[in-house]
Order: C-alpha cells, then sequence, then structure tokens
C-alpha cells in the first residue's frame, strides 16, 4: 500500500502532482483553475479535440503543442471558454502557457490549456496569472481531487476515476454536464498514468477509448468549441504494459468518466441506454443510436415515463441504415412493445420508475451493436440552458 | 364576386366540397374527421409524402393512389396515425377509402387517405366509417373551414390560406404543431386549385413549393410517419395559368401554411427565423440553417431571450460547409453581435422581446442563401410532448 492509493483521478498515478484553486474568475467564488503536472521522468503525451470546425484558442493552442508529443503540465480554468475572442483570445492562451512555464521552470510549449464557460468573452487574465502563481504553489501529490472540483462549471459534483493493476495506474478527471455529443463535447478530461508508454501508443489507446466511450455519449447533440481529452504518461511505475492491456484499462477509465457525465447531465432526470443490435455495420449502429438519441419528442416521452415506441421507430426511420420497416423490434427496459414494425407487448408492462432507461432496436440487418448514452429533454434543462449566460 | 370568395381553404377554389364532422375517434369529442371532394371536370392530382422510412399505412395506400395521377377525394382523421399497425392496419386504411368510394360513388383508388394522432395503435373502426357516412352528408362548397378544424390535433387554432387572381384560385389548409422537420412532419396539407392543371404541372409545381417552403420549417427536428401534402386540380375556372405563375400561387400558399404551422408549434414562446447567406450553395445554405435550427442549446438560450451568439457559432462549427471560422458574421435581430468569428456588437442592444426573432449568419463563402424557421425550447414543449399519450 502506498500513499497513492488515497490519492484520486489525476493524481492517482504516480509522478503528478496537480492543484485546484480559486483564481475569481468565476463570479460565484469557487474554485476555477486547476494545475495538473507530470514530474517524470517520461513525458510522453496524446490529445483528442472537438471535431467542431469553430475551435476555442485553447484547443487550436494545445492541438499545436501535442505535435511534440509532450507535456510537462496542463493548465484548465472554469469561468470562460476563451472562445470566438479573436487573436486576442489566442494570445490570452499563450501567456497563460507562458505563466505556467515560468512556474515550474518548463518551456510553455509542453504547457496544454483548456478554458470552459461561455463563448465570446475575453478571460480576466489579471485573475488568471495570479492563480496559476497560486496554483503552482499549492502542487500535491494527493491534489487529483482538488483539481477535479475547480473545473467544475454547471457539473453538481467532481468526477474522478481510476484503475490500477500490475503496478501501474491509470488515473483521470472529467468536467461536463451539457454539451455532449459527438466528437465529444464541453468535456474536458486529463488522464495520466505511471505506465512506461511512448506517445504513439498514447495515442492509439487514448483514440480508441474515445471512439467508443465519450463519442458515445450524446446529451443533447450540441458539440462545443472547447472539448479536450488529453492522457499524460510519467512513467514513473517503471512498467511496461502490453498496448491492450494498457488500451484496455484506459477505456476503463474513460467509460468510468464517461457514465459520471450522463448521471450528471444538465437537468436530466434519466440516463439513457440506447442499444442498437442486428446492425449491418457498426457505424450504422451508431448513426442509428444516435439518431433516436437526439430525438426530442422520444426525449420528453421518456422523461415522462411514456414508453412511446413510435418515438423510436420515426427516429430510425430518419437513418439510412439497412434495415425493412417491418422487421424493426424495440424493446423499453426489457418489454418488447414493439414487434416487425407493428405493436408486440403490452406497453403497459414497461417499468419506468428507475432513472436508468435502456431502448433497445434489433434491426435484424447483421451482427453489428453499439451503445450511445443520453438523457431525457426536461423542463429543468431548458431552464438551466436559457438562463446560464444571464 | 361568386360565393367562392367567401368560402375558405380547400374549398376557396371552385369545384370542391368540403365538410368536417365528429365522428368520435378523439377521446376529447371534438371533430376529427374530414372530407374533400372534387367535383371535376378534371381530377388531376400529385403528392408529396415524408421521406421517412417508417411510413404509416395510409401514406403507403397513398402513394400508391397517386400513381394514377388522380384524385376524386380525401379523407382525413385526426385521432390516430395508423402507423406502425402492420397489415391489419393498411387493410383499415384500405377499407377507409373504399368507404369513401362507396359513399361518393368513385373508385377507392381515386382516394387518398391521411391519419394523424399517436404511432401504434389501431384506429378505431367502428367509429370512423360512420363518420366517412356523416361527411359525406354533410359535403358543401363552404365546409373549408369545418374540414380545417377536423384535422386539428394539438394545434390551437385551425390553418386555411388561399390566393386568387386572374379568375382561378389556390386554396388549402394544414394541420401541424410538433415535429415540423425536414421532408415534411407531422403535417397534413390538402391544396386545390380550380386552374385547368394536368397532373405533371401539379407535381413540378408541388415540389418545388413544398422544397422551399414546408421543408424549411423545422420546429423540433423530429419527422412524421405519416406527413401528406396533397394538390388537387377540378378545372373547374377553365383557366390554364402559366407554369411559372401557376407554381408561385401554389409556393405562396404553402409559405402561408407553413409560417402558421411555426407560429402555432406546441410550446412555443419565439418564432425563429434563421438567414443563412454568403453560403457557397444553397445545399449548403439550408444545411447551415437546418443546423442552426436544431441546436437545443441556442433554442433554450432563445426562450430566455439571451443573444447567446456563441451558440450559433457552435453549431455552424459542426457543419461540413465551405467556411472560414474568422470570418463568420451572425447579426440577432439586425444586430452583429458576431463578427470575423469573435465579439461584434454590444450583445446589449440586441431587443427579443418580439415573438420573431431573427437570426443572420452570413458564411462569406460564395452567393447562396436560404431560410429556415424553427421555434424556441420550453417547459412547455417538454410537458405537452411528455405528456401526449398518457
Amino acid at each position: 500500500m502506498t500513499t497513492h492509493q488515497q490519492s484520486v483521478g489525476v493524481t492517482a498515478a504516480k509522478g503528478f502532482r496537480a492543484a485546484g484553486v480559486t483564481a475569481g474568475i468565476k463570479a460565484s467564488g469557487t474554485p476555477d483553475l486547476a494545475l495538473v503536472v507530470n514530474e517524470g521522468p517520461s513525458y510522453a503525451a496524446a490529445g483528442v479535440f472537438t471535431s467542431n470546425r469553430v475551435k476555442a484558442a485553447p484547443v487550436l493552442w494545445s492541438q499545436q503543442v501535442l505535435k511534440g508529443g509532450q507535456l510537462a503540465a496542463v493548465v484548465l480554468n472554469s469561468g470562460g471558454a476563451n472562445a470566438c475572442t479573436g487573436p486576442e483570445g489566442f494570445q490570452d492562451t499563450h501567456a497563460t502557457a507562458e505563466r505556467v512555464g515560468t512556474e515550474l521552470g518548463v518551456s510553455a510549449g509542453e504547457v496544454a490549456v483548456c478554458s470552459t464557460g461561455l463563448i465570446g468573452e475575453r478571460l480576466p487574465m489579471d485573475l488568471l496569472l495570479p492563480g496559476i502563481t497560486l496554483a503552482a504553489k499549492e502542487l500535491a501529490v494527493d491534489g487529483g481531487e482538488a483539481a477535479a472540483i475547480a473545473i467544475k462549471t454547471t457539473d453538481t459534483v467532481h468526477k474522478t476515476a481510476q484503475v490500477t493493476q500490475d503496478g501501474w495506474t491509470v488515473g483521470g478527471m472529467a468536467k461536463g454536464a451539457g454539451m455532449l455529443a459527438p466528437g465529444l463535447a464541453t468535456m474536458l478530461v486529463v488522464l495520466t498514468t505511471d505506465a512506461a508508454v511512448d506517445a504513439a501508443q498514447l495515442d492509439v489507446a487514448l483514440r480508441g477509448a474515445t471512439r467508443t466511450t465519450f463519442d458515445r455519449v450524446d446529451s443533447d447533440g450540441c458539440m462545443s468549441t472547447n472539448d479536450t481529452v488529453l492522457l499524460l504518461a510519467s512513467g514513473a511505475a517503471q512498467v511496461t504494459p502490453g498496448q491492450a492491456e494498457f488500451a484496455a484499462a484506459v477505456e476503463q477509465v474513460c467509460a468510468d468518466l464517461a457514465r459520471q457525465l450522463i448521471g450528471d447531465a444538465e437537468g436530466a432526470s434519466k440516463d439513457i441506454r440506447i442499444d442498437v443490435t442486428g446492425a449491418a455495420t457498426e457505424d450504422e449502429a451508431v448513426t442509428v443510436a444516435r439518431t433516436i438519441a437526439r430525438n426530442n419528442l422520444l426525449k420528453c416521452a421518456i422523461h415522462g415515463e411514456d414508453p412511446n415506441w413510435g418515438r423510436v421507430l420515426a427516429a430510425i426511420g430518419t437513418t439510412a441504415a439497412a434495415f425493412d420497416p417491418d422487421q424493426l423490434d424495440v424493446a423499453i427496459n426489457g418489454v418488447w412493445v414493439c414487434r416487425g414494425g407493428a405493436v408486440g407487448e403490452d406497453r403497459s408492462l414497461v417499468d419506468m420508475t428507475d432513472r436508468q432507461v435502456v431502448i433497445t432496436a434489433d434491426l435484424h440487418a447483421g451482427p453489428a451493436a453499439a451503445t450511445v448514452w443520453t438523457n431525457d429533454l426536461t423542463a429543468d434543462y431548458v431552464h438551466e440552458n436559457s438562463a446560464y449566460s444571464t
């Protein structure tokens, strides 16, 4: 037993320190700046970013930094997205990385920056930069929890996960509560490992893991300008696991964090797992599941605990996936309410009182399957998102 | 001046009679069955249907009927969609057309059927068939309003429109309040004209008109299994207008009805017109406008009268349309809050108190433009759609 076993998230793995502080960026006065530092001996890193073509300044910066395959540190702020802020916004991100470099004695070119909050406003650099100095002083081997707290926006809980096996660990933290969507969405995730793994191996493991976890979480169909998932390896455990074993651990941590994101989605009262089976290809299974996940009418019905399977069929019918409308089967919480595209078992048999709802759609068109997670659509969602910037 | 000028909707044109009655299909006891009859001398007709691959029985039936290019009558019911009801549901539609044929002395093969309501339940044929007999008795040259009333579901008002010029008329009625989406959506529209126009000309005019009107109304991104737009010509005016002139009149009536649909969308408090300009092609302009129209976060912001232009940019960024993120301009109600992808005029200048909100996005990528209409997302929408089938 080492002290690391009491540390969580980004400091669960050896070779990392972290901090979370209040810089004053958020009007609420809650923590709003996090710093994660890799103390080596290795600095290999990989990243996955939003596929939105409108990218925030910190995304453009971090993508550039990651080309070197190394990260010494990650600085994250809540309270402002620094998106759609023009050249001045990019200069702010650059200055942020420079200050971290100065405080830690590393190159700004090895510092990733993540921001989250309202789009279209400059960050208060007079508060943010002193916050970095403060965070650098508070870096600790058990700082993972404080860091996770400092990146919250509308999150109601902070989110960390970790997996330890055979002497090495993968851990991480995430923020995100709305805008979870394809190609990730306002989701900031930092993962760390003490395994001795090079940048290329990290990249493969991270892309594989995000493809089946964060990319299949689709809370409201909206894609952020700021999504970032980073994976840093310190090599401090002095163990090099097999690639498959390592990738599985990364995927496990990502799946854990993705599930926590859905469980904390803005205003949601239901977590909805959509399993599409019998698809011709995995891509088609994902497309059908995502289309179901984005159907506002269905999401409202589930909020009302109404097993309205007709809305599932209407959603499937808008896709180009291979299927025969007369062979579609749909189950809600295990009751096959639709068989052969028509009425199946009695819908009154469906119990929808639990927070988790499982919708299964069998396309009878092939061997492929996929799962996408979403939430119900609620009046609370409308309220939170109509009042966000005011 | 003829008495026809006092008749509205589907009986505004000469050669048509209509009725709307209470068959008892709806539990509410309000009118739920409409009949529109073409008395000739011509019976040319055209139709456009949902592009949803899961099609209701009446859609499958009417598509088949329209292959002949002639319609003697249209029967429409609210209170049940007859979708996902299997072979029995198709037999119900067939029996409906047969009863209309018997009552009117025409072939069932020239009777279109439209249904709207909950998916996945059989229609109460024991009530519907006597309703047809009743409606046949009540057919009248001023029955257009009664017919429009009988096809309402969650519509708060009935919807009719008409245009008269040079001795000929195009008129119509529509129902629809939610699920307005691409390729039309639970939208039933019957248009009539007394112009002497053949089926091929009707088809061209109708496809052209729906492409730029109903197809660009996207209330909630959901596409129905039942959408139908029909156009019947009686030739009773004994005038054959030029194709361009005729097409323009059809488009004008469709635009009027489409605007009424948006104005009555479920739970909406704002009608949102999205103008995309400077697109490379019209298709890209439509895609960008539709993507903005479907952004739940933006729809919530507009509900809150919050000019949150960042959400417009985040939506545009998810498309593959030609544009440079640093050249995007966005105006809300005429105030250019975003210039060159960054902060523009002061957002506090935007007045959003009116029901209509106009969002303009200039892509600076070409000469094409398009307009899509949508609504805001409200707690009332959630309420209506979480309680619909229960």
